[in-house]
């Protein structure tokens, strides 16, 4: 079972800055803490400030061939602007789960626009990084649905 | 440690109509296997068609004292425009969960308007009735986090 | 045949009150001469100001089990705001005729949008109390095609 | 007693056309049923598809004199755009009703404006071509209140 | 001579929680003050979290024969979505004061929008619980100004 | 014990047109009444059609020390379009009262713009010149408040 | 010296219907007169209910060669949605005068856009018929300042 | 007979700057001009940069007593956007031209919004210097149709 | 193989006026190259400045039974505003391409909304009189698909 | 004569995915095919997910001196969001040919906006592959009329 | 070498109130430590609450003849609701800077509307007090530009 | 002191094209200008068409440790749109200043958004390339405020 993380831009400051907003662990930590708890499941993690550079990420993610495979994605600031991204999500057929650490409903107004979503298999807003979690628990129950049909 | 889930309008239909959106399986059979995976929490249920009894129901709720204790909530309809429920959500200091079955951002625009998640912990948007298992996840992670502070 | 009339909020004033605008018949009078115009339907009829009342009645109302049913609702000003009712009418699969004895148009520009009438088998708007018996031929027309099918 | 039945842009099609959104019966064979029905009632029939033509219509029509004299109105496309066409119905004082084939609030946003409906009796939206016959009715129901006064 | 108050969603909870936007004294000690302060009026108090019930209540007290009467209502978070309750005080003839305790303009944007203000004999907003009793002022000033005619 | 009273644009017009609107008693009558009614306050009164010297005299009054004062504005039209009222309101630290003679809610689309509110103690809407007396009381009510802490 | 009057919808009733709003002299009795006044102009006359009509009447009157020429346009409805009549007034050389009778401001919202005046000299709106003969005096003026260069 | 002519900010300029928008005659030739057409029409002129003082000026001239008297209004800037000049307007009973020297429709699109035109006789817009003149014109025959009544 | 070329509102004009806007060649001559360089295709032409008429042709189109047949259609002005003309399109079976010989995209923002295309093959828009000969390559093209599946 | 053709984000799928919407020959074999049909055109190909680099290519583009040089441009998701690509489009002499294969029209309204065509030549909308032969087409149609002048 | 320093309303009030805001030190001190900066400068300052009186200083110092002369102008809140001082500024043809204490961006949403920049050499946002020192130091940049061509 | 100076998307061309907009200077030589005029800053370079380029290199720069650093931001078309650019300036504590070359708000609409405004120490528009050198003296003087303190 395989799952790839994607965190898109700024989202490599997590646990440096801004803690009231976006926690104070930093996500290598993080993922170190994920790994061991989740040990029956392959992860990979990519993070990158450039939009096209997470399109093209999504698309060679999609040419691997595992038997269970998901997307954990956290498009960051892409999320609420990027058709570009949406468009891909949309081309995969992978699982993708929408993932954000604040509550984006008590920010500002734009952060309510989510492009992303729509294509995919849900959305899970403002747990702190234990949305990351989350999500795994999101794509295990998915596959555990589809096993049993 | 206690946990209520709440359900707003339509919601007893659960499992018996439009399986297309809201899935085939029963609140009822879904409760009993919930409470069967996580026998150490209480758990309560409560549904109605009518805003203010919701309302109602939060407040009363609000008045128990468990040493832990959470609500997760599907509003239904209502998340859309209900400023009373909003109120109430915010007038309490039990931690909400915002849940919803359905994928809201692949329906009517009106359902992208949420009244109640600015004043929740966070939601859990689309994966089916495993919104409420990870919703359960999403208050045991806050309780964890809050005893480690 | 059966047919249920349901009127939403401030509707039971019917003939009592702004007679310039709801008509000067009291809605007992109108559906003493309905059920007289009308001998071989069985109608029954429900008023409630409450958005949930009528939400639970057209569920109530879905699990009778007549060969030829339907619904005249008048779901008031809930007509313009209710995601709830929509939802309800959208769940069942009795047919529903959305009717308004003022003629919406002229009025306020919120009473321009119809929450309701989506899900509905059409509309009859501002023929006074005889939208009601408009939409009893309507019904009527309805199984007539149905059968002839 | 003469009613006039005015039919705005592309409906000369009906019958012939997408049945899926305005039904399989050709309107000349409705309106010879139509006229069998209502044997008491003198009906003419116009349509065009030029906005100017059904202005120049609705005029000719109130010139006529016609102790009871009803229009029933399906100005098609013009519904939504057509002010010059509201502009008439506002300055002729012969009743006229609003009625439409298709369910309006399942079709494309614009089609929920409708220029002409607030200067109409009321309006019929729908129920296929009984929007017709239930003009008729709605037509006969406003001649008979007004010979009770 | 007669002053029913009415209040809406959430307000029970006065004096008990959010002390900065809703004051420190409850409603019952408030309501108690109220009353010595004016002997000569007899109060009445309805509160309900269900809207429906609001506009039961204002019809109720609308079918009661007081020779000077009033009401003052404070509709809480549905006095910005209910054209329910609107269409109820429209059609009461008591006079209505519409009643705020905090200052709405200085909070979400959709607290800006009054449904039911334009049917009331006016607004008062803002002075805590004192708006209640400048409420019944300006009943009494309406009820001088009545009998001076 | 100061309260000074400052009219906007056209309220010098009181009692002399448009009764209908602004009731029948000239502004000046009124005044005489309001003195005799509160004896122990000491009263100014100002008016002007100039936006920037309501400005200034909100500026001059808030130089002077009075141990309990208060502003009492009706800025008339200005009220929906003065940034630059609003934004001296703001600056200054006397308590400063909204009130309007019509209700607001029932006229133009831009009345129920108001910039000056944010920055008041609150607003008291549609009383006729009874608006001005409810405000004495309010301000009363906000100093015997104020010392009772 | 010659002028055109052009009329667009429902114009040929001036002076028959809704004297309230279009004043109660018929535009034949007045366009008398107006000939009678100005002798030394050479009026026509054109009204068609049909947009594409009032098109190709305006290309028409662009052919003739008339040393001063003017156009006289009361394009009634089609003035607030007309893009193709707009047009050709952009598309000739000859100028025109936008002319309405009643005031548009004080009527329905959509009456405030005006497609085609972007392309006159001018607009005289809400003065009645006399609007036309103030559009006259427009075009000598129009005319005599064209000389005098 | 008497006739007021008002200009608003920035209209003593005209004749000076700008001649491609307010054309190149000054304001004061002009009106010697206009006073010499018209013997028999005593006028007055008044300018303002002062919103508040055109306020002033408009309830002065309501004051004086004329058998027969108009004003004509060139609000410039603030016909966008001054509540207070257009309530000054409507409160005074003399006949209001609403004047603007420049075709307001091929401008900003602010200057599509006209505050004031609602509560004038009508607008004439757009025609240079001569808007004025025909502005005295359309007072004229508003009187001469007072007087035939 | 027949095509139709359908040509709206004002574009008789083409090559006469505004050469900046719709180039020099007058339709006539373009026309004729255009069928000598497609000698193996059936050309039609016809234009009207009625909307109602461009519908008519439409539908006189669709009952000629061609083997191959496409139309193209240059509604000019028709294009941003008739819904009329969109369902002829909608209701017909042959292939059309919407052309425009300006570039819509620089002019008013009114000439965005494309009301037709959606119910088109593709559009053409900006290429001058090329466009029309785009269209033929097109509409070849789109034959050509058809013959290969 | 050089062509360079830019695709954007996502395109590098053609063939392979989505073949409903964007069809089923990849645009390596359709580029084979259209450099056999065009062989005295030297045509360039260049792909990226990445906004700026779009950017980039197209300076690196207008750098490039030949006699007769066009672009077509297919800025896929970006076409809609991106004002970078709209100005470089705009900075750069060389034709840009707007292209896209899908028609836009029947998508999602956020499809409707287009940054980039403002600033091209024209734009070809639907035709599936096609649309890009299309474009060569109009470059040389527009290569052919510049030589001709 | 001249400048024209025009502060618009409230603020008169710089460094004595809300210091969060717009700074601790008062303008005369400020200005005082301006003038001793750049003493090879003349500067003038004018300061008013009333538009009308910024719309005449600005035409008063127009008609100085300065070599070199600049106006430094800081309209308050008229900034963003201002037609007239628009118009004012348009009309003048001394460069004018639009300068801003606090960063209005971080404020109310309508100050994020400037009606003046438009016509302004350009905009300095957010410096404090510092923002009047750049704009001196752009105005002399544009100088000595001015003089180097 | 070190200075970074960040340019956006095709600011590399300033110079070189579209000199009416941008000016005529090259930026290298300007940047050689600025450096010989505040020898006694460490000024750096950078630009990208790249939007998550540009967010790197914040981050970059806010890794390094200067005792008086600031950032001189031109992000060109990504102000308008870049959530994810807005976020980098938030996240990082330098003091950042936004500049601009051309007066943005005299260009498109969409100009009028700044997402990054919100996040910078102030803005400076329309000055050409001396925006930059203001920049540099905000920067200045920023530094000696906070070391003033």
């Amino acid at each position: 079972m395989h799952m790839d993380i994607i965190n898109g831009p700024n989202l490599h400051l997590l646990g440096k800055r801004i803690p009231a907003i976006y926690g104070a662990i930093s996500f290598d930590v993080f993922f170190h803490q994920l790994k061991k708890k989740f040990t029956y499941i392959d992860f990979s993690y990519f993070q990158s400030n450039i939009e096209g550079k997470l399109v093209d990420q999504l698309h060679k993610i999609s040419l691997k061939e595992h038997p269970q495979q998901g997307i954990i994605l956290n498009a960051g600031a892409y999320t609420h602007t990027s058709i570009a991204l949406a468009d891909a999500v949309q081309s995969i057929s992978i699982p993708v789960v929408d993932v954000h650490i604040s509550n984006l409903y008590t920010r500002e107004p734009y952060r309510k626009i989510n492009r992303i979503a729509p294509y995919c298999q849900g959305s899970i807003i403002g747990f702190g990084l234990s949305s990351y979690t989350l999500a795994v628990y999101a794509l295990l129950s998915f596959f555990s649905e589809k096993m049993s049909k």
